[in-house]
């Protein structure tokens, strides 16, 4: 078993298979060694682990869960990226987080931390990216948060 | 006539000229072989052809309407980025959409798929890309959708 | 000093040491002479020179002000990434806006241009970029803007 695969393993982590490609948009992209995953809601087993605005009802903690779920299904599409073999990861270079948020919630950072501290325990240093994390009017399906990506494979 | 050229011309679409250079940034971006194209706006013959939030007016088929007048911009932008040869384009990579849109709204996907839906139609397997799509509280100019792209091109 | 390094000093600027890396994240990112660079808040002295929404209380001005503070906080994660050779930059490639505002403002594009010419002034024909600009219903910490960005180093 792999490093990353050991990790994830020693969190109890399953990574899913990847919901089906959608109209006339993918999950992800490969273009010369650069893999872009598109924007992954937190799903869980077909439904949102969790909706609402954070600032009207959602908690940080709630919050920075569900972005751990959006990591994960980041990772769901980077495995098959990778044709199965997720050491083929050089590096993490970009997460964009999304919170549905109300114009006085400011906790944005502490919620897409949800997703950066997985993606660093999982991937160790090349886990370690730039990242953007901004307050959003609403999100497809009421979800709480939305994260996208950008990969280095070999 | 290029195939992309006869598929615009079969649904009776003319690519524009695009906007001029406003200030200090472009409407494209080409760096070795990957084009950045700008956040465009449902710009035609000079106006918005719809301005509001989704969810307080503005119906899904009106926004996805709209996303695919940011989307002709968008190949209005590609077609100056490959010196009027839309067949050098390799791929789509990314689009980003932003909707304008109430806290309750919830179906942005509908409305980006008005962008997505017609760059698959224009460019067939070139046009699948990844994306992300997003609920903002409000655009330039009170548009209703903003669609940004990222492109390789030979 | 270099031809960057000149025109700052020309304007009185000085580039700060940028904030150590927080968490798993970091300012920015270099692959394969691409430099992603984190979304970057108004921060000067270590506190935000502008919070609040755009439609709100906080004018056009302050907002542009902002984003130069933005833009001024991309250069000092740049001239980490370049080893603090400016000279350098080979191309700002995007910058991508996210202004914090209500509803019902629509100038967004005007608030971003204050980091839009920043760029353009100090880094000139190497600072012409493709940009999205967006309002969003908050940001962290209360900025009012936050300014990421994507430049080519050599």
């Amino acid at each position: 078993m792999s490093t990353i695969e050991s990790r994830l393993a020693d969190m109890g982590i399953t990574i899913p298979e990847p919901p089906a490609p959608v109209a006339a948009y993918v999950g992800h992209v490969v273009h010369n060694g650069i893999v872009t995953v598109s924007g992954q809601l937190p799903l869980a087993g077909g439904a949102l682990s969790q909706t609402g605005l954070l600032g009207a009802g959602v908690s940080v903690e709630e919050g920075a869960a569900a972005a751990q779920v959006c990591a994960i299904n980041i990772l769901a599409q980077m495995k098959v990226a990778c044709d199965g073999d997720m050491e083929r990861i050089v590096r993490c270079i970009r997460l964009g987080g999304f919170v549905a948020s109300t114009a006085d919630f400011t906790d944005h950072p502490k919620v897409i931390n949800g997703a950066s501290e997985f993606i660093g325990t999982i991937l160790g240093d090349k886990g370690v990216h730039a990242r953007a994390a901004v307050g959003v009017a609403a999100l497809p399906m009421n979800a709480s948060v939305e994260v996208e990506a950008t990969f280095a494979i070999s």
